[in-house]
Protein backbone atom coordinates (compact mmCIF):
# COMPACT_ATOMS: atom_id res chain seq x y z
CA UNK A 1 0.00 0.00 0.00
CA UNK A 2 2.58 2.48 1.05
CA UNK A 3 4.21 2.21 -2.57
CA UNK A 4 0.82 3.82 -4.12
CA UNK A 5 0.53 6.50 -1.34
CA UNK A 6 0.28 8.88 -4.54
CA UNK A 7 -3.35 7.39 -5.08
CA UNK A 8 -4.43 5.92 -1.52
CA UNK A 9 -2.87 9.09 0.64
CA UNK A 10 -1.99 8.61 4.38
CA UNK A 11 -1.95 12.11 5.90
CA UNK A 12 -5.14 11.66 8.38
CA UNK A 13 -4.98 15.82 8.78
CA UNK A 14 -5.88 18.57 6.47
CA UNK A 15 -3.63 18.62 3.77
CA UNK A 16 -0.65 21.41 3.98
CA UNK A 17 -1.74 23.07 0.77
CA UNK A 18 -4.97 22.06 0.67
CA UNK A 19 -6.49 19.41 -1.57
CA UNK A 20 -6.49 21.99 -4.60
CA UNK A 21 -2.64 22.09 -3.93
CA UNK A 22 -2.43 18.34 -4.18
CA UNK A 23 -4.13 17.93 -7.64
CA UNK A 24 -1.95 21.07 -8.89
CA UNK A 25 -4.85 22.66 -10.05
CA UNK A 26 -8.25 24.61 -9.58
CA UNK A 27 -10.70 22.36 -10.99
CA UNK A 28 -13.71 21.17 -8.98
CA UNK A 29 -13.49 18.38 -5.98
CA UNK A 30 -15.95 15.84 -6.09
CA UNK A 31 -15.97 13.08 -3.23
CA UNK A 32 -18.26 10.03 -2.56
CA UNK A 33 -18.55 8.75 0.84
CA UNK A 34 -18.52 4.88 0.95
CA UNK A 35 -17.06 4.28 -2.33
CA UNK A 36 -16.64 0.55 -1.53
CA UNK A 37 -14.39 -0.76 -3.94
CA UNK A 38 -14.52 2.46 -6.15
CA UNK A 39 -15.77 1.53 -9.73
CA UNK A 40 -18.31 4.50 -9.98
CA UNK A 41 -15.51 6.81 -8.69
CA UNK A 42 -13.03 5.56 -11.36
CA UNK A 43 -15.37 5.89 -13.77
CA UNK A 44 -16.16 9.02 -12.87
CA UNK A 45 -12.67 10.32 -13.10
CA UNK A 46 -12.10 8.57 -16.64
CA UNK A 47 -14.99 10.50 -18.01
CA UNK A 48 -14.55 14.18 -16.57
CA UNK A 49 -10.85 15.01 -16.69
CA UNK A 50 -11.87 18.51 -15.61
CA UNK A 51 -13.09 17.37 -12.20
CA UNK A 52 -10.83 15.86 -9.34
CA UNK A 53 -12.28 13.15 -7.78
CA UNK A 54 -11.92 11.76 -3.93
CA UNK A 55 -12.88 7.88 -2.94
CA UNK A 56 -13.80 8.22 0.62
CA UNK A 57 -14.18 4.60 2.25
CA UNK A 58 -13.65 3.22 5.97
CA UNK A 59 -12.94 -0.06 5.69
CA UNK A 60 -8.99 -0.96 4.75
CA UNK A 61 -9.85 -4.26 2.89
CA UNK A 62 -12.60 -2.38 0.57
CA UNK A 63 -10.22 0.49 0.08
CA UNK A 64 -7.24 -2.25 -0.84
CA UNK A 65 -9.85 -3.71 -3.73
CA UNK A 66 -10.81 0.02 -4.74
CA UNK A 67 -6.59 1.37 -5.08
CA UNK A 68 -6.21 -2.46 -7.21
CA UNK A 69 -8.67 -1.12 -9.81
CA UNK A 70 -7.18 2.36 -9.39
CA UNK A 71 -3.71 1.09 -10.40
CA UNK A 72 -5.42 -1.29 -13.29
CA UNK A 73 -7.09 2.13 -14.62
CA UNK A 74 -3.53 3.11 -14.65
CA UNK A 75 -4.00 5.55 -12.01
CA UNK A 76 -6.03 8.77 -12.92
CA UNK A 77 -4.54 11.88 -11.82
CA UNK A 78 -7.10 13.36 -11.03
CA UNK A 79 -8.04 10.75 -8.54
CA UNK A 80 -7.68 9.45 -4.87
CA UNK A 81 -8.58 7.41 -2.71
CA UNK A 82 -8.78 8.23 1.22
CA UNK A 83 -9.59 5.83 4.23
CA UNK A 84 -11.83 7.78 6.65
CA UNK A 85 -14.96 7.71 8.21
CA UNK A 86 -17.27 10.26 6.46
CA UNK A 87 -18.12 11.64 10.28
CA UNK A 88 -14.75 12.55 9.91
CA UNK A 89 -15.10 15.16 6.56
CA UNK A 90 -14.35 18.83 8.73
CA UNK A 91 -10.89 17.63 9.77
CA UNK A 92 -10.23 16.35 6.07
CA UNK A 93 -11.46 19.27 4.07
CA UNK A 94 -11.61 22.95 4.45
CA UNK A 95 -14.73 24.68 4.68
CA UNK A 96 -15.87 25.20 0.67
CA UNK A 97 -13.72 23.26 -0.25
CA UNK A 98 -15.54 20.63 -2.13
CA UNK A 99 -18.32 21.15 -4.85
CA UNK A 100 -19.76 17.77 -4.97
CA UNK A 101 -21.15 14.45 -2.64
CA UNK A 102 -21.67 11.73 -4.20
CA UNK A 103 -23.77 8.79 -2.08
CA UNK A 104 -24.16 5.83 -4.16
CA UNK A 105 -26.06 2.39 -2.56
CA UNK A 106 -25.19 3.95 1.01
CA UNK A 107 -25.34 1.14 3.50
CA UNK A 108 -29.35 1.66 4.89
CA UNK A 109 -29.45 0.79 8.40
CA UNK A 110 -33.13 0.43 8.51
CA UNK A 111 -33.11 -0.03 12.46
CA UNK A 112 -34.48 3.29 14.08
CA UNK A 113 -32.10 3.22 16.62
CA UNK A 114 -29.53 3.40 13.80
CA UNK A 115 -31.12 6.45 12.09
CA UNK A 116 -28.03 8.89 13.21
CA UNK A 117 -25.58 6.56 10.91
CA UNK A 118 -27.49 7.26 7.34
CA UNK A 119 -25.62 9.06 5.53
CA UNK A 120 -28.51 11.50 4.69
CA UNK A 121 -29.11 11.98 8.31
CA UNK A 122 -29.01 16.27 9.53
CA UNK A 123 -25.74 14.72 11.66
CA UNK A 124 -24.24 14.10 8.11
CA UNK A 125 -25.84 17.11 6.07
CA UNK A 126 -24.26 19.35 8.22
CA UNK A 127 -20.77 17.95 7.84
CA UNK A 128 -21.54 17.99 3.94
CA UNK A 129 -22.44 21.62 4.05
CA UNK A 130 -19.75 22.77 6.35
CA UNK A 131 -17.49 21.34 3.48
CA UNK A 132 -19.26 22.40 -0.13
CA UNK A 133 -19.00 25.33 -1.65
CA UNK A 134 -22.26 27.66 -1.16
CA UNK A 135 -25.07 25.97 -3.17
CA UNK A 136 -23.00 22.80 -2.98
CA UNK A 137 -24.89 19.71 -4.25
CA UNK A 138 -25.18 16.14 -2.59
CA UNK A 139 -26.32 13.03 -5.51
CA UNK A 140 -27.59 10.05 -4.38
CA UNK A 141 -28.40 6.70 -5.57
CA UNK A 142 -30.00 3.70 -4.27
CA UNK A 143 -31.91 0.20 -4.90
CA UNK A 144 -33.45 0.99 -1.05
CA UNK A 145 -36.41 1.99 -1.14
CA UNK A 146 -36.87 2.92 2.69
CA UNK A 147 -33.78 4.95 2.89
CA UNK A 148 -34.81 7.08 0.01
CA UNK A 149 -38.42 7.72 1.00
CA UNK A 150 -36.35 8.79 4.70
CA UNK A 151 -33.42 10.72 2.69
CA UNK A 152 -36.70 12.50 0.83
CA UNK A 153 -37.90 13.81 4.03
CA UNK A 154 -34.28 14.43 5.87
CA UNK A 155 -33.03 16.56 2.96
CA UNK A 156 -36.09 18.43 2.68
CA UNK A 157 -36.68 19.29 6.13
CA UNK A 158 -33.05 20.32 6.10
CA UNK A 159 -34.37 22.99 4.04
CA UNK A 160 -32.15 21.82 1.28
CA UNK A 161 -33.98 21.54 -2.42
CA UNK A 162 -34.55 18.78 -4.54
CA UNK A 163 -33.33 19.49 -8.14
CA UNK A 164 -34.11 16.25 -10.08
CA UNK A 165 -35.33 13.01 -8.94
CA UNK A 166 -35.57 9.72 -10.60
CA UNK A 167 -37.72 6.70 -9.14
CA UNK A 168 -36.76 4.66 -12.30
CA UNK A 169 -33.23 5.29 -13.33
CA UNK A 170 -32.50 2.80 -15.49
CA UNK A 171 -36.13 3.24 -17.23
CA UNK A 172 -34.63 5.87 -19.03
CA UNK A 173 -30.91 5.78 -18.25
CA UNK A 174 -29.01 9.06 -18.75
CA UNK A 175 -26.23 8.82 -21.30
CA UNK A 176 -23.48 10.02 -18.66
CA UNK A 177 -24.64 7.42 -15.94
CA UNK A 178 -21.75 5.42 -14.58
CA UNK A 179 -22.47 2.62 -12.67
CA UNK A 180 -21.61 1.55 -9.33
CA UNK A 181 -21.20 -2.28 -7.97
CA UNK A 182 -24.51 -2.13 -6.29
CA UNK A 183 -25.99 -0.68 -9.22
CA UNK A 184 -25.30 -3.45 -11.81
CA UNK A 185 -26.07 -6.21 -8.98
CA UNK A 186 -29.29 -4.63 -7.90
CA UNK A 187 -30.61 -3.34 -11.17
CA UNK A 188 -30.19 -6.58 -12.65
CA UNK A 189 -32.66 -8.36 -10.28
CA UNK A 190 -35.16 -5.93 -11.76
CA UNK A 191 -35.56 -3.55 -8.47
CA UNK A 192 -36.01 0.44 -9.63
CA UNK A 193 -32.56 2.36 -8.82
CA UNK A 194 -33.57 5.56 -7.37
CA UNK A 195 -31.73 8.80 -7.43
CA UNK A 196 -31.94 12.85 -6.70
CA UNK A 197 -29.99 15.41 -6.30
CA UNK A 198 -30.21 18.18 -4.33
CA UNK A 199 -28.80 21.66 -3.00
CA UNK A 200 -28.01 23.59 0.11
CA UNK A 201 -30.12 26.62 0.81
CA UNK A 202 -27.18 28.41 1.66
CA UNK A 203 -26.00 30.33 -1.97
CA UNK B 1 -79.36 18.62 -9.34
CA UNK B 2 -81.06 21.67 -8.33
CA UNK B 3 -83.05 19.83 -5.36
CA UNK B 4 -79.83 18.46 -4.07
CA UNK B 5 -78.14 21.89 -4.30
CA UNK B 6 -77.46 21.91 -0.21
CA UNK B 7 -74.74 18.85 -1.07
CA UNK B 8 -73.57 20.64 -4.73
CA UNK B 9 -73.20 24.16 -3.76
CA UNK B 10 -73.98 26.37 -6.96
CA UNK B 11 -73.01 29.65 -5.61
CA UNK B 12 -69.83 31.18 -7.72
CA UNK B 13 -68.58 33.40 -5.71
CA UNK B 14 -66.96 33.61 -1.58
CA UNK B 15 -69.64 32.39 0.64
CA UNK B 16 -71.45 35.35 2.32
CA UNK B 17 -70.76 33.85 5.61
CA UNK B 18 -67.80 31.74 4.57
CA UNK B 19 -67.44 27.80 4.37
CA UNK B 20 -67.20 28.00 8.34
CA UNK B 21 -70.51 29.33 8.48
CA UNK B 22 -72.19 27.28 5.86
CA UNK B 23 -71.12 24.17 7.68
CA UNK B 24 -71.90 25.43 11.06
CA UNK B 25 -68.95 25.09 13.18
CA UNK B 26 -65.05 25.71 13.77
CA UNK B 27 -63.64 22.35 12.34
CA UNK B 28 -61.11 22.14 9.86
CA UNK B 29 -61.91 21.93 6.01
CA UNK B 30 -59.98 19.99 3.77
CA UNK B 31 -60.20 20.33 -0.05
CA UNK B 32 -59.72 18.00 -3.22
CA UNK B 33 -58.99 19.58 -5.85
CA UNK B 34 -59.99 16.77 -9.01
CA UNK B 35 -62.38 15.17 -6.30
CA UNK B 36 -63.36 12.78 -9.96
CA UNK B 37 -66.68 10.16 -8.75
CA UNK B 38 -65.71 11.30 -4.78
CA UNK B 39 -65.01 7.90 -3.50
CA UNK B 40 -62.38 9.23 -1.59
CA UNK B 41 -63.77 12.17 -0.59
CA UNK B 42 -66.99 10.31 0.78
CA UNK B 43 -64.95 7.56 2.76
CA UNK B 44 -62.99 10.67 4.03
CA UNK B 45 -66.13 12.61 4.89
CA UNK B 46 -67.50 9.19 6.68
CA UNK B 47 -64.23 7.83 8.52
CA UNK B 48 -63.43 11.70 9.97
CA UNK B 49 -66.99 13.52 11.35
CA UNK B 50 -64.69 16.27 12.82
CA UNK B 51 -63.54 17.47 9.68
CA UNK B 52 -65.17 19.27 6.87
CA UNK B 53 -64.77 18.08 3.61
CA UNK B 54 -65.63 19.83 0.00
CA UNK B 55 -65.16 17.84 -3.49
CA UNK B 56 -63.92 20.37 -6.23
CA UNK B 57 -64.11 19.12 -9.61
CA UNK B 58 -64.62 21.04 -12.99
CA UNK B 59 -66.29 18.81 -14.71
CA UNK B 60 -70.29 18.64 -14.81
CA UNK B 61 -70.84 15.22 -15.93
CA UNK B 62 -68.28 13.92 -13.24
CA UNK B 63 -69.20 15.72 -10.26
CA UNK B 64 -73.17 14.69 -11.04
CA UNK B 65 -71.55 11.32 -10.89
CA UNK B 66 -69.98 12.18 -7.61
CA UNK B 67 -73.11 13.65 -5.92
CA UNK B 68 -75.36 10.57 -6.52
CA UNK B 69 -72.60 8.62 -4.50
CA UNK B 70 -73.03 11.37 -2.09
CA UNK B 71 -76.66 10.81 -2.09
CA UNK B 72 -76.06 6.89 -1.43
CA UNK B 73 -73.83 7.75 1.59
CA UNK B 74 -76.74 9.38 3.14
CA UNK B 75 -75.39 12.92 2.41
CA UNK B 76 -72.50 13.36 5.36
CA UNK B 77 -73.22 16.87 7.02
CA UNK B 78 -69.55 17.66 6.66
CA UNK B 79 -69.37 16.62 3.03
CA UNK B 80 -70.23 19.41 0.26
CA UNK B 81 -69.02 19.30 -3.95
CA UNK B 82 -68.18 22.60 -5.27
CA UNK B 83 -67.84 22.00 -9.52
CA UNK B 84 -65.16 24.88 -10.26
CA UNK B 85 -61.76 24.85 -11.76
CA UNK B 86 -58.93 24.83 -8.89
CA UNK B 87 -57.54 27.65 -10.70
CA UNK B 88 -60.22 29.67 -9.41
CA UNK B 89 -59.32 28.84 -5.28
CA UNK B 90 -59.01 32.48 -4.41
CA UNK B 91 -62.16 33.31 -5.68
CA UNK B 92 -63.67 30.39 -4.21
CA UNK B 93 -62.38 30.77 -0.66
CA UNK B 94 -60.55 33.49 1.50
CA UNK B 95 -56.90 33.33 2.74
CA UNK B 96 -56.44 31.18 5.44
CA UNK B 97 -59.84 29.24 4.99
CA UNK B 98 -58.50 25.66 4.38
CA UNK B 99 -56.30 23.16 6.52
CA UNK B 100 -55.33 21.02 4.03
CA UNK B 101 -55.02 20.29 0.44
CA UNK B 102 -55.51 16.70 -1.17
CA UNK B 103 -54.78 15.96 -4.52
CA UNK B 104 -55.08 12.43 -5.85
CA UNK B 105 -54.22 10.77 -9.43
CA UNK B 106 -54.04 14.48 -10.53
CA UNK B 107 -54.14 14.80 -14.37
CA UNK B 108 -49.92 13.98 -15.60
CA UNK B 109 -49.96 16.65 -18.51
CA UNK B 110 -46.94 14.52 -19.78
CA UNK B 111 -46.53 17.24 -22.00
CA UNK B 112 -43.69 19.39 -21.29
CA UNK B 113 -46.04 22.77 -23.00
CA UNK B 114 -48.56 21.60 -20.65
CA UNK B 115 -46.89 21.83 -17.45
CA UNK B 116 -48.78 24.98 -15.71
CA UNK B 117 -51.98 22.69 -16.37
CA UNK B 118 -50.04 20.35 -13.36
CA UNK B 119 -52.15 20.41 -10.44
CA UNK B 120 -48.24 20.34 -8.75
CA UNK B 121 -46.91 23.41 -10.81
CA UNK B 122 -46.14 26.57 -8.91
CA UNK B 123 -48.99 28.54 -10.35
CA UNK B 124 -51.24 26.43 -7.70
CA UNK B 125 -48.78 25.99 -5.06
CA UNK B 126 -49.40 29.64 -4.88
CA UNK B 127 -53.16 29.33 -4.93
CA UNK B 128 -53.00 26.43 -2.78
CA UNK B 129 -50.69 28.95 -0.23
CA UNK B 130 -52.85 31.80 -0.65
CA UNK B 131 -56.35 29.76 0.82
CA UNK B 132 -54.54 27.88 3.48
CA UNK B 133 -53.89 28.51 6.93
CA UNK B 134 -49.78 29.22 7.37
CA UNK B 135 -48.21 25.77 7.45
CA UNK B 136 -50.92 24.49 5.65
CA UNK B 137 -50.73 20.56 4.15
CA UNK B 138 -50.79 19.01 0.64
CA UNK B 139 -51.42 15.61 0.52
CA UNK B 140 -50.64 13.58 -2.86
CA UNK B 141 -51.22 10.21 -4.38
CA UNK B 142 -50.92 9.07 -7.86
CA UNK B 143 -49.93 6.34 -9.68
CA UNK B 144 -47.74 8.57 -12.18
CA UNK B 145 -43.86 8.09 -11.98
CA UNK B 146 -43.36 11.09 -14.23
CA UNK B 147 -45.82 13.29 -12.66
CA UNK B 148 -44.53 12.26 -8.83
CA UNK B 149 -40.83 13.03 -10.08
CA UNK B 150 -41.65 16.33 -11.07
CA UNK B 151 -44.05 17.14 -7.70
CA UNK B 152 -41.14 16.22 -5.64
CA UNK B 153 -38.56 18.82 -7.40
CA UNK B 154 -41.88 21.39 -8.29
CA UNK B 155 -42.74 21.41 -4.08
CA UNK B 156 -39.15 21.33 -3.23
CA UNK B 157 -38.48 24.25 -5.22
CA UNK B 158 -41.36 26.59 -3.92
CA UNK B 159 -39.80 26.06 -0.71
CA UNK B 160 -41.97 23.86 0.61
CA UNK B 161 -40.82 20.61 3.09
CA UNK B 162 -41.30 17.25 2.47
CA UNK B 163 -43.17 15.79 6.01
CA UNK B 164 -43.80 11.75 4.67
CA UNK B 165 -43.00 10.39 1.45
CA UNK B 166 -44.18 6.46 0.28
CA UNK B 167 -42.86 5.32 -2.65
CA UNK B 168 -45.07 1.91 -2.80
CA UNK B 169 -48.06 2.80 -0.45
CA UNK B 170 -49.52 -0.24 -0.83
CA UNK B 171 -46.31 -2.34 0.53
CA UNK B 172 -47.40 -1.20 4.23
CA UNK B 173 -50.90 0.22 3.48
CA UNK B 174 -51.34 2.64 6.05
CA UNK B 175 -54.63 1.53 7.80
CA UNK B 176 -56.50 4.89 7.31
CA UNK B 177 -55.93 4.80 3.60
CA UNK B 178 -59.43 5.70 1.48
CA UNK B 179 -58.46 4.43 -1.86
CA UNK B 180 -59.58 6.37 -4.48
CA UNK B 181 -61.38 5.03 -8.16
CA UNK B 182 -57.85 5.58 -9.99
CA UNK B 183 -55.87 3.88 -6.94
CA UNK B 184 -58.28 0.44 -7.43
CA UNK B 185 -58.16 0.22 -10.38
CA UNK B 186 -54.46 1.29 -10.99
CA UNK B 187 -52.78 -0.79 -7.44
CA UNK B 188 -54.92 -3.83 -8.88
CA UNK B 189 -52.60 -3.82 -11.72
CA UNK B 190 -49.83 -4.42 -9.46
CA UNK B 191 -48.15 -0.43 -10.21
CA UNK B 192 -46.48 1.20 -7.05
CA UNK B 193 -48.94 4.33 -5.80
CA UNK B 194 -46.50 7.29 -4.84
CA UNK B 195 -47.48 9.60 -1.57
CA UNK B 196 -46.12 12.83 -0.15
CA UNK B 197 -47.41 15.02 2.28
CA UNK B 198 -46.03 18.64 2.16
CA UNK B 199 -46.25 21.27 4.49
CA UNK B 200 -46.05 25.37 3.30
CA UNK B 201 -43.08 27.07 5.23
CA UNK B 202 -44.62 29.95 6.19
CA UNK B 203 -45.62 29.21 9.79
C1 LIG C 1 -23.36 -0.82 0.36
S1 LIG C 1 -21.73 -0.31 -0.01
C2 LIG C 1 -21.87 0.56 -1.56
C3 LIG C 1 -20.55 0.69 -2.25
C4 LIG C 1 -20.55 1.52 -3.57
N1 LIG C 1 -20.84 2.93 -3.26
C5 LIG C 1 -21.55 0.98 -4.57
O1 LIG C 1 -22.56 1.68 -4.84
O2 LIG C 1 -21.35 -0.11 -5.11
C6 LIG C 1 -21.49 0.99 1.17
C7 LIG C 1 -20.04 1.33 1.42
O3 LIG C 1 -19.97 2.50 2.20
C8 LIG C 1 -18.99 2.34 3.21
N2 LIG C 1 -19.39 3.23 4.32
C9 LIG C 1 -20.51 3.13 5.04
N3 LIG C 1 -20.57 4.09 5.98
C10 LIG C 1 -19.45 4.83 5.82
C11 LIG C 1 -18.94 5.97 6.49
N4 LIG C 1 -19.59 6.52 7.52
N5 LIG C 1 -17.75 6.47 6.07
C12 LIG C 1 -17.07 5.90 5.05
N6 LIG C 1 -17.52 4.82 4.38
C13 LIG C 1 -18.70 4.30 4.77
C14 LIG C 1 -19.03 0.86 3.53
O4 LIG C 1 -17.84 0.43 4.11
C15 LIG C 1 -19.27 0.25 2.16
O5 LIG C 1 -18.08 -0.01 1.48
C1 LIG D 1 -57.49 11.29 -13.21
S1 LIG D 1 -58.91 11.88 -12.43
C2 LIG D 1 -58.72 11.31 -10.73
C3 LIG D 1 -60.02 11.33 -9.97
C4 LIG D 1 -59.92 10.97 -8.48
N1 LIG D 1 -59.20 11.99 -7.73
C5 LIG D 1 -59.29 9.61 -8.27
O1 LIG D 1 -58.17 9.56 -7.72
O2 LIG D 1 -59.88 8.58 -8.61
C6 LIG D 1 -58.58 13.62 -12.31
C7 LIG D 1 -59.82 14.44 -12.05
O3 LIG D 1 -59.41 15.78 -11.78
C8 LIG D 1 -60.25 16.68 -12.49
N2 LIG D 1 -59.45 17.90 -12.69
C9 LIG D 1 -58.31 18.00 -13.40
N3 LIG D 1 -57.84 19.25 -13.41
C10 LIG D 1 -58.69 19.97 -12.65
C11 LIG D 1 -58.75 21.34 -12.27
N4 LIG D 1 -57.82 22.22 -12.68
N5 LIG D 1 -59.76 21.75 -11.48
C12 LIG D 1 -60.71 20.86 -11.07
N6 LIG D 1 -60.71 19.56 -11.41
C13 LIG D 1 -59.72 19.12 -12.18
C14 LIG D 1 -60.61 15.92 -13.76
O4 LIG D 1 -61.80 16.42 -14.31
C15 LIG D 1 -60.74 14.49 -13.24
O5 LIG D 1 -62.06 14.22 -12.80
Amino acid sequence: MAEHSDVLLAEPEKMNNGWHGLFGNGNPIHIEVGTGMGQFIIGMALANPDVNYIGIEHFDNVIVSALEKVIDAGKPSNLRLFRANGMDLVDIFSEGEIDRVYLNFSDPWPKTRHVKRRLTHETFLKLYEAVLIPGGEIHFKTDNRLLFEYSLVSISSYGMKLRDVSLDLHAAMPKDNIMTEYEEKFSAKGQPIYRLESQFNNL
